[in-house]
């Protein structure tokens, strides 16, 4: 049996647009002499849907987008990830469901037993589990269907939760000959590796091929790999698609081959490509062409652009440097040479005057009273306006720069450096932005080197340094994975060989600056805890030291 | 047996606050000579704790607190609701408890069935649900001890999800002879009377009286009434706590009497209550003394001040009014009037100058290009500026002043007017802002007369009036009520009889406008669907029409 792999990039909501997709990767596939193609979960209604599920419309228009694929592909066995109506009257009313077509009729449905409910995964809100699984019969063979979740079990492999159930066991008591597991599942680094070690102990333990499907493409905070694989009952790949790109593989279950495609070889390059992906499908999934970046001269800005660049082209992209008197001029040199070295547009737009004239505004008020982090941030909220206003008028869409390291502690201005549509370094650490920024200049200088070695800074008052303020960031950056994507307690931490002061100091700014992280910008999200909907703390709490 | 019912408000995350103040009630029911103090569900954790849940010192100091509570005040029975451990090793980590301690010791803890995943509701995030329940023997009865949703089973009544299980009948068969349910049960516009009638129900159909304690006080979005009650087995209130403050209050099982508090008379007076509580709780939560209030002459601003005023005290209330040159003479005056009548400090710091020089400063990139939102916006993120340099300088909170009419259709401009700590009336439709106003105004005129009569403008261009823009609010808030509140298709609501161009414009614009209110502040909850935490919606998605 010929079974293809159509890992393809859907739009939630898109009900309409993607079964148009589907239909026409499911006619390739079969014009190929495929017997089965296979599309990820909740293909049709794309993923995640969230609250549009809600709307009774939406659900009866997925529906029938599955009968209006079955209906248009006759030839070609068709398995696809849809929202389906829990058939009971108890339990909630939507099941995550997964058809498998044929001769122009549903032939079976399936539904999703192990419904994963942590990190930015809120399937039980809307879905009941399945209260059987069995296997399908197509071609002559048992297939044991399974969506997403239903596959990720392995007790010791995996922390999350311990399910009660264990469909693939199930499925293969029931004779299943393969698995297909549909997915969406979103790339994190270091994930594939744990994944595809689980696929393999699965493969291995059951002794069956075990048919991977993910979806690609970027809806919102999350990024979805692809990296779709075939793994054969002795551990061994036998099939694989690329990363980060729409594919269409062949997989035969006779021969136990199929293609193999190339994949980035490290974490850095990944990542790399993670967002720019994220980058680009934002913006053409809110339907946006161009961006605008303000290019401080500092090396977020300078990562930032230079993944906007490889995501919309660098006549979508338009640099902006607003000095203040306390930007030194080398910094609107690199600016320059930045944008220079990448293609891009770049206009400086000095802020002085507007600064002084909200100062003049202010004297009466603030009569006597010292400078402070009031007139810092400022700065940092007229620079926000001028990339606003240039938004408002052309139509761009503000990138914002920040980093993971910023925004843990609250080194950022709400409305200023804060401010954007998309925050494209939410969720790197700043060594990690260090890294990405050698990978961009990995055969050329395109960030300055200036920008790579000098000490990072606000330039919102004279000689100011990050590290005038915060840790180093070697460590700061080691108390965030441990504090924020390992939850690990202060004493915990402290045994990793940190300063105690450092710790706490670290782990109370975090918890106070939770107000200014709630108004952010959706973040493209790389490590296992990102800011935003994976990760949700209350503002008006008091989080007490013991004693 | 004479039970007290304690009402309290507790701080989330402050196990050791929160635990001082159960200790503190329990004392005085047991001087009172109480046989049994009930605490709301998680008193210990403070309600929602979310993800604080994930953070392992969190879990074991309110665990530790519940033995603490026991050996503090043996003299009297204490139910208190915190968060266990799951004794067993599959299923999620943790469980929704409640404890009964008595002689210095825990005598018996119970777990919720029923785990909410609706809405503003996550618990299925956390939590496994009870595999059993049994009645806890105490004082010679059987009490059916139930948390929150547990009794919110009615399948006639409500339509969230149709639970499997009903606790409360289970325990009844146990022979039960009195339900006590603990709740931390969040205020919405009508939900007392479902609630009340839901009760009265059960105590009818099982012959029990219920015992129904809740909590009171803000925590974020949320705002709960408390409106602890006892409910006879006739279905008659036997003693009913006050709203929207603490209160202990006794009910003799033996006599079916208690102690009876008034309660506001109608929805507005409880929404009125409702966001006081909110503003007065994020304020003292978050430990912030006074706001800084933009005072435009309108309505939204003057109610906004008039809710803050009310929770903090005029001496902690600044109103600024920040005029352009498109605000007409009568906003100051109005201003100005609203905020003498409030016994408030009041500032005029005018904006046209600064506006200005941005228009100067951006000159040479709008060469040539009308005016359009693009010169509005600098405006309104003017004024926020202004407002957060006086916040930033005196540790001010700014209030945002913004309307649920507005953030549904993206009639504001973001870190412009939509900026501030606390959204109080970001859950308020704009014609229950003027039923609001019309509560404040009810025995003085608080809000200037000129105020409530002129037609709504954003005075951000010459002679701008909102319904150039919007429908009529009578019509918008209609069909936001339909579209966002009941999830109703647009078929259905055009059957509502609003013309069929209006409500899809209208539909159009709350789906395009999702990336602003994305980064709202925090808004007080009041409806039964509020933006933010308690609705999902997807950012880069397309909610394509049918065709």
């Amino acid at each position: 049996m010929k079974i293809f792999l159509a890992q393809i990039n859907t739009v939630v909501g898109a009900v309409r647009t993607n079964t148009g997709r589907i239909i026409e990767f499911a006619r390739k596939a079969a014009k190929k002499g495929g017997d089965l193609v296979v599309f990820h979960e909740m293909a049709i209604t794309g993923y995640p849907p969230k609250d549009l599920l809600d709307k009774k419309e939406f659900v009866d228009d997925n529906i029938a987008a599955v009968e209006k694929i079955a209906r248009a592909c006759p030839e070609i066995g068709i398995i696809v990830g849809f929202v389906d109506y829990n058939p009971s009257a108890e339990g909630k009313r939507l099941m995550n469901a997964a058809a498998l077509t044929y001769k122009g009729e549903i032939v079976a449905k399936e539904y999703k037993s192990l419904l994963p409910f942590y990190d930015v995964f809120d399937e039980g809100r809307y879905f009941e589990p399945a209260s059987e699984v069995r296997v399908v019969e197509y071609g002559g063979r048992k297939i044991g269907l399974t969506i997403c979740e239903d596959i990720w079990n392995d007790k010791d492999a995996f922390n999350v939760t311990a399910y009660h159930f264990n469909p693939v066991e199930e499925l293969t008591k029931q004779c299943a000959e393969i698995i297909i597991s549909i997915n969406s599942s979103p790339f994190t680094i270091g994930k594939l590796g744990l994944k595809r070690d689980m696929l393999k102990k699965l493969a291995i333990e059951y002794n069956v091929p075990i048919v991977y499907l993910n979806q690609v493409g970027a809806n919102d905070s999350l990024i979805f790999d692809g990296a779709s694989v075939v793994i054969g009952p002795d551990g061994a790949i036998q099939a694989q698609a690329g990363m980060f790109e729409e594919d269409l593989i062949v997989y035969d279950t006779d021969t136990g081959k199929g293609d193999i495609r190339d994949i980035p070889a490290g974490d850095i390059e990944m990542v790399f490509k993670a967002l720019v992906l994220g980058v680009r499908d934002y913006f053409r999934k809110c339907g946006i062409e161009k961006a605008v970046v303000g290019v401080s001269g500092g090396i977020d800005s300078a990562l930032s652009t230079s993944i906007a660049v490889e995501a919309l082209g660098s006549d979508n992209v338009i640099g902006v440097s607003m000095p203040s008197k306390y930007s030194s001029k080398s910094s609107v040199d690199d600016a320059r040479k930045l944008c220079k070295n990448l293609g891009v547009e770049f206009k400086v737009i000095p802020i002085q005057k507007i600064v002084e004239t909200y100062h003049e505004s202010l004297s009466e008020e603030f009569k006597g009273l010292p400078q402070d982090v009031t007139e810092e941030n400022i700065q940092a909220r007229v620079r926000a306006n001028i990339l606003l206003a240039l938004s408002n008028k052309f139509g761009y869409l503000v990138l914002n720069n920040g980093n993971k390291s910023e925004s843990s502690v609250g080194y950022c201005t709400m409305y200023g450096d804060m401010a954007g549509g998309l925050a494209v370094l939410s969720d790197v650490p700043k060594m990690m932005v260090y890294e990405l920024a050698g990978f961009i200049n990995r055969s050329k200088a395109i960030i300055p080197k200036n920008t790579l070695t000098k000490a990072p800074s606000a330039e919102l008052k004279p000689d100011q340094k990050d590290e005038d303020s915060l840790p180093p960031y070697e460590v700061l950056d080691k108390i965030i994975t441990a504090y924020v994507e390992e939850s690990r307690g202060i004493d915990e931490i402290v045994g990793m060989g940190i300063e105690r002061e450092i710790v706490e100091k670290t782990v109370e700014m975090i918890n106070r600056s939770e107000f200014k992280r709630r108004q952010m910008p959706p973040g493209l999200k790389v490590t296992t805890k990102a800011y935003g909907f994976g990760r949700r703390m209350p503002i008006a709490a008091r989080i007490e030291r013991r004693r």
